[in-house]
């Protein structure tokens, strides 16, 4: 048996839909036990709608939660929040891992605070899991906002931890790793990529594929996708935005020509699909790789699905036991 | 009457096409006199399929060219290239703006070594013009790739030329400039960001909207984006990326489902549509400012209707005094 903390508390459609995906999720999962953290009569009556077997399940009552609009101050400042408390039994190695949906900036700092970073990391980075135009393919691309900037020895960190976590959890045998530049050829970027990219090369251990381009994020090309925060968070938006504004295009193109209003709701699944498929969002959560800890993040908009992809995820760390693993590398 | 020298050689598709283009644009435009930089015998034999009126060209034969897999040396090394050549033509005032489809890099350093910066302005800025969710409402984003790095004063230069070609060129009043940053609130982003975004704030000439996140730069909400060429680039090569990839996607969820054959060819022409709106390669080329002279990029990959259009934005801004404009605004 292996314990998650939940902190239900603080995603933008509230504890219930966490209660829902824990409720449905636990099912499949035998040696799960759950911790659920926030507020006890939220909790309690989101269970009785979405009920669990008592002998899986505890509640950690907490009177506070960071809210999306929180600070990071809200951490030193909010002692008994969700956030804070779910954090804190990770780091008491009361439970194996945790899981949030709340405010990010929040979570990356508490994170750092509460549970420390790994030897030799000095800078953790979010590692979502990103569907790829090749079926069945995921492309793991990290650092995607939990630091701006990043030295030579933060990239070579992140590929280090990403391709022991694809290797395990993913099950990648040998994870080819790119770095994400603005041009191919290896004389391209700047002064910091050139010297990542020899670094990465003379690198043994990684199956080094080159620079990769922001145009071929999602083309499946490579496993990992290496990057400082800033450009990877940038680049992610930008998939966003475009995605968001094709969609509602395309839909208005069809529909003014040749489709009659029945007709159109007919496609509307079809689009759905295909946004569910490309937003990274309706996957699953973002590790955060580098802390001492499994620690993760659901989207602050997760639906019950997403929630449920998290909890999948996080089992999937702890069953292979990716912390370990990670920290036995890097020494 | 007012001349453009107008590099033929070196895009994907060959002079034909460019040609062509010049020949239906010349038609609509009396002022303007073209002079083709390139291969002679090429352009002689392009414009028998395509002819122009002889006393509204000339041609400026040239023995060399640079192609896209050249290196910026070559602007060095290939004195008789079309490109050194046009550029040439406009240092020395035999033209009012030159036009190239070649190799960018080049271009970007020709620009240098043969135009070289206006006064003040210590980095150039390549600036395409954006189509937006918005109907006929149009973006401007620069940097995108000139130079990987940029310090405030390079931005804060951006912002004010950008400003004057809105005004003088868009014919947009009062132009809102945004900054690109990974949030919106004033205090995102790195140290260089944050001082920005008081600069661009306490300049009275600027109508700032502050910051805008990568997601929005299709959306419509400002005038004028600026960041850096490293950002830039990366964000208009994800946007890239996405459409693509959304597009087969799209395609093959509809053609599965509920599409014969024959009903999605019909759909083709519905997606090219939406394609080629949101595809900046297909809007005009893309100006570099902060040079001496109007030099214009086509995009490599031009058809007719996009060299025509870059036809059309370089008349617009040569119609509008817009490089005097910018260096009366920078003294």
């Amino acid at each position: 048996m292996y314990k998650i903390a939940f902190d239900v508390m603080g995603s933008d459609n509230g504890s219930l839909v966490a209660i829902e995906a824990a409720s449905k999720f636990i099912k499949t999962k035998k040696e799960l036990y759950l911790i659920f953290v926030g507020d006890k009569e939220q909790i309690e009556t989101s269970l009785k709608k979405f009920p669990i077997d008592e002998s899986r399940y505890e509640i950690l009552a907490t009177t506070e939660f960071i809210d999306m609009n929180g600070s990071i101050m809200d951490i030193r400042r909010k002692k008994d929040s969700s956030m804070v408390k779910a954090l804190e039994a990770l780091k008491d190695n009361k439970v194996d891992a945790m899981i949030t949906g709340g405010n990010s900036a929040a979570f990356i700092a508490g994170s750092h605070f509460i549970l420390g970073e790994l030897n030799g990391i000095s800078r953790p980075g979010f590692m979502p899991t990103l569907p790829t135009a090749v079926n069945n393919k995921l492309t793991l691309l990290l650092d995607v906002g939990a630091n701006l900037e990043a030295d030579v020895e933060d990239i070579i960190g992140y590929a280090k931890m990403a391709n022991i976590y694809s290797k395990s959890v993913l099950k990648i045998e040998n994870p080819s790793i790119a770095q994400l530049n603005i041009g191919e050829e290896k004389s391209k970027g700047t002064l910091l990529q050139k010297e990542i990219y020899k670094e990465l090369e003379a690198d043994e251990n990684i199956n080094f594929f080159g620079n990769l381009e922001s145009r071929d994020i999602l083309a499946g090309k490579v496993d990992i996708i290496v990057t400082d925060g800033y450009t990877g968070n940038m680049c992610l938006k930008a998939f966003e935005g475009a995605s968001k504004i094709l969609m509602t295009e395309i839909k208005s193109q069809l529909y003014k020509t040749i489709f009659t209003k029945l007709k159109a709701l007919t496609l509307k699944k079809s689009f759905n699909n295909v946004s569910k498929k490309f937003d990274y969002k309706n996957h699953s959560g973002a590790i955060l790789l580098g802390v001492n800890g499994i620690a993760f993040k659901a989207h602050g908009s997760s639906d019950v699905k997403s929630f449920e992809a998290t909890l999948r995820m996080t089992c999937d760390a702890i069953e292979n036991d990716v912390l370990n693993k990670i920290k036995k590398e890097l020494i």
